[in-house]
């Protein structure tokens, strides 16, 4: 059951998350409470269990690339705490709970955000592969999850239009999707050809990924989300729905699902989980 | 003479950040136009600087060490902008010209320090030794740099206390000048008692280096410093002089200095650029 290995690779992210962060009581200890907060919250970590599952889908195990899939993780939730601030998304609740500016004020946020972000790549280059560092760093820069931020920010409002919100997706979700994929495949020693055919499947999902956030943020609940639904719509974001309608969006999910199945297709590995992962995500309901 | 060597070296520095920042029509425009506003702003570009002379020291060239030199710069600048934000030290004025979140809004702001901090590790990576991306992120993050500065705001008001103000010089700023020189002679294949008499020479005149800022803004005026002085007693920073008074202050700075430069002595090395900028530091005036 697809569900069993991702709560059970789930579990070993955590582990790894609660032993790398520096404890609550190291110096500066607030600060280490907060970045301990904003990351040990029960989140889906979707990214680092797509790492894993490339790493062992090319014959590695979770243990293997622990760090570098803990480093994606850490980057995300960087990114959510510096999003959720008044001066961006101005967002009070993240799954359930307060954001860290809510928490902790906001001259903590953006500092336990920047050590996140400094703390992803103290992992990689603890791991020892300079190229590892180059992966994050171009997917989370200013050509990629940076600006899809920014070009998130400045579309609020605007109406709607097809380049920008593919623009916006591919760099504030997909780019990063992928870069789990092949960070973990690198990590795991990968060769040319199975690096090509994970980076597809890792793009493919990652455009699925935010276009299926989309359609629940208007179609879910608060409670099942843990954080307000509609607030896409309430904030006129740039969303797959409200360029394409909801029909077209739920099609363009499982057709890039289906390309991304397809792309492991003449791979000789086990590639099952990756594809069980694939599905899941397309049918997730939170 | 110093100066000329400085200047040369500022302007290399210089030449090297246009090139390597992203230009200002790529997408996404306006980031890139606030992260290149806030670089190329006339930078003294110490940290790079020091860098460079670590590397030469040891035989190589500045252009040989120019990407670990741009690096330590482009975070130094990143945090810079964060620590200017409303929700930190709320500075309106850097270097003589509006900050970044006054020019460019404050979201902005935050995203292009993420950006410059991400592509900081980037020109590590692309350099292509792993041990540059530790140095780094060591000196960078919540153990260092940050918990400086997390200190320092916590401190805001609160009594003269020697201790404190030690952790906080050390933290926020020494370390990234030791990092700096670090990371010239790492990237100059430096062995292990040049990196150690190199590192004690970059702790030293950092807190030298900071030691002087504070007397700086004490004693100078805001057209020479380019920014308010006599802000830190205004908003009850933990300065050295306002702990031991200006004379131990004074004082101090020059026993660093020379520490510094005694560090240097048994290297086998044309170390005299090191030992000039340790001087020129010490009897700054701006």
């Amino acid at each position: 059951m697809i569900t069993d290995y991702l709560k059970e690779r789930q579990a070993q992210v955590d582990r790894a998350i609660e032993q790398l962060l520096p404890a609550k009581d190291v110096r500066p200890a607030l600060l280490h409470e907060a970045m301990r907060y904003s990351v040990l919250n029960g989140g889906k970590r979707i990214r680092p269990i797509l790492a894993i599952a490339a790493a062992e889908a090319l014959g590695k195990t979770a243990e293997d690339v622990i760090k570098p899939a803990v480093s994606v993780e850490l980057y995300h939730c960087s990114t959510l705490i510096h999003d959720d601030l008044p001066c961006m998304d101005d967002d009070d609740l993240r799954r359930g709970q307060p954001t860290c500016h809510i928490q902790y004020g906001e001259a903590n946020a953006v500092l336990a955000g920047d050590a996140l972000m400094i703390m992803a790549f103290e992992l990689l280059a603890e791991f020892g592969n300079a190229q590892l560092g180059l992966e994050l760093a171009r997917a989370a820069g200013s050509r990629g999850v940076i600006a899809g931020q920014v070009e998130d920010l400045a579309a609020e409002g605007k109406a709607p239009n097809a380049d920008l919100v593919e623009f916006i997706h591919l760099n504030k979700t997909a780019i990063l999707i992928q870069a789990s994929v092949r960070m973990g495949a690198i990590a795991a020693g990968a060769n040319e050809k199975e690096l090509d055919r994970l980076s597809r499947f890792g793009r493919k999902i990652g455009l699925a990924f935010q276009i299926a956030d989309d359609i629940l943020d208007e179609t879910s609940s608060d409670d099942v989300l843990g954080k307000p639904t509609g607030s896409d719509t309430e904030q006129h974001k740039m969303t797959y729905p409200a360029v394409h309608g909801m029909d077209a969006a739920q099609t363009r999910v499982r057709a890039l699902t289906f390309d991304a199945i397809a792309a492991l297709m003449d791979l000789n590995r086990d590639t099952s989980a990756l594809k069980s992962i694939a599905e899941f995500l397309m049918n997730r309901t939170f």
